[in-house]
């Protein structure tokens, strides 16, 4: 088959690769689209190694069709279609996956759409609900509300009947509005900290800023609030000030996707499959796709996302 | 009535002072016993001020006797035996309490020693069960393991499954090993934070020190780790390293008692009292009192506190 390729430089290459191999509890896949994670673009300059006994080439999720069903899988059938997230291999023509971490896509949804859900609304619910435990009424700011996750988080939030703060590059501030937040702040204001400080407090933060902003979001949450990190693009190192986190009983946890335990994962898709996929079969929640790229121009994807130009999901299709 | 008074510069007297006045939904409790806590000693040099509504009058825990029941209280009767929780007002002949603060003293135990559980056993179910949500089977370090909470905290663990370690002086090793701790380690030894990483990762840590032993108590954490803030008496400011928080899902969580909005502790004192009192009555958890003092010496029991010359909790009697 073919996939992408990375060489020790980070080049990426529409290359011939070995026919992923199908074990017991798995599904082989034939990938119609995958989509891009920042993840990708640390892994392929080395910064983001994939776990053990994972595939070496990118790729966190995939959508398309079953070809094949290994040993003991119950539930799936060649010929059903298919969205799942992968421990890495869906920048490719076909992958394996295990059953547990696979959804039926929803008919009223394109494979190229499916592409961009699991990995972003699974990451979104497992935050803000597992970990968060957001409740309808109260009041949750999601940073970085124009990327994939936060796409993703604005509308699983206001489908929870939370309200919804965000903060996006001033350009994005319409469309993250369009989603459904509230309040959309200019991420590059010179008074953006000043702004937030003055609007009040919140509930419950979805972080992907990590140290740069860790003062300010314990500033801002509410007695009993809860600081959900999601991503460092802002730094791993800052200094904690622990008082606040007596006084007001917050809490500060973190989760990816990727760190999950494989049982733990199907787990969560099992809860995701029960309080998420109908609300995306009915369209009230609904993958945000920026753009779709052939599979072997992942290199200009790439380049969009380090550009940070998009508002949701690139998408990447496998040529047939 | 008397009672111990604080004049500005800290010092204790044993005076005269305006009887309390019973609201509805409250108890008034003849005070046999009350006790030291940390936050006394702060807050009689002006360090930690009662809330808003709370007596003037040190001591957050009291055991005696029902003289008069408020209104709209239920399930309490004059001459009942109670120890409770108190905003303030325990240094004294005579305080109210909120009805949901109090419980009955289990039969096998004295004024003095029932004086001697509500705060501490409180404080370690709310962090090690409510927030920290320890399992049987898990392990749970427990630093300062000879102080009041210390000392509940570790018969809590072990009564719940778990394996315990603990940190504490030299001198207190023996008595944090015989309340059930599996290892107890030297918290004044050079080599403390080498013992600890060399013996191994926890699944709780129920913190004590703050910031001096932050990076100490992630690094010992395994995955799923929850942290937990009872104190900061190593400081309130350090240095977070956030990645460690992502790739093992660690939690950071902190709350004392006197923190927790008043619905709350009725809720968590109705729970305590299904969970834990039973574990009280039947004499598989204890009070640990290091020495009873008469109310009036209040001064020399602070000073044994803040020599740190104890193990549990020192308790303060009210002459008859």
């Amino acid at each position: 088959m073919f996939a992408i390729l990375h060489d020790d430089d980070g080049r990426l290459a529409w290359s011939e690769a070995p026919e992923p191999v199908l074990g017991p509890g798995q599904l082989l896949l034939r990938v119609a689209a995958t989509a891009v994670n920042r993840a990708d673009l640390l892994q392929r300059r080395g910064q983001y190694p994939p776990p053990p006994g994972a595939s070496s080439i990118l790729g966190l999720e995939a959508a398309g069709e079953v070809l094949a069903v290994g040993e003991g899988v119950t539930g799936w059938a060649p010929g059903a279609r298919c969205m799942a997230l992968l421990s890495g291999g869906g920048y490719a023509e076909r992958a394996v996956v295990d059953a547990g971490h696979a959804l039926p896509i929803p008919e009223n949804l394109e494979d190229w759409e499916a592409a961009a859900i699991v990995e972003v609304f699974a990451t979104a619910f497992l935050n803000l609900v597992e970990l968060g435990r957001l409740q309808a009424g109260e009041r949750v700011l999601i940073h970085g509300g124009s990327g994939g996750v936060g796409c993703a988080a604005i509308q699983l939030a206001v489908s929870l009947g939370a309200e919804v703060w965000t903060t996006a590059r001033q350009s994005k501030l319409e469309a993250v509005r369009a989603l459904g937040a509230a309040q959309a702040f200019d991420f590059t204001a010179p008074d953006l900290e000043a702004s937030l400080r003055a609007a009040g407090r919140v509930n419950v933060v979805l972080d992907v800023l990590g140290a740069k902003a860790l003062a300010l979001n314990l500033d801002l949450l509410e007695a009993d609030g809860r600081l959900l990190f999601v991503g460092l693009q802002g730094g791993r190192r800052a200094e904690l000030d622990l008082l606040p986190l007596l006084l007001r009983r917050l809490t500060l946890r973190g989760c990816t996707l990727r760190a999950l335990p494989a049982e733990r994962k199907t787990a969560l898709l099992a809860r995701f499959a029960r309080e998420v996929l109908p609300r995306l079969a009915s369209g009230e929640l609904r993958p945000v796709v920026h753009a779709r790229y052939p599979l072997p121009d992942a290199e200009r994807a790439h380049a969009c996302m380090q550009a940070s130009e998009h508002v949701g999901k690139l998408v990447l299709e496998v040529p047939r």
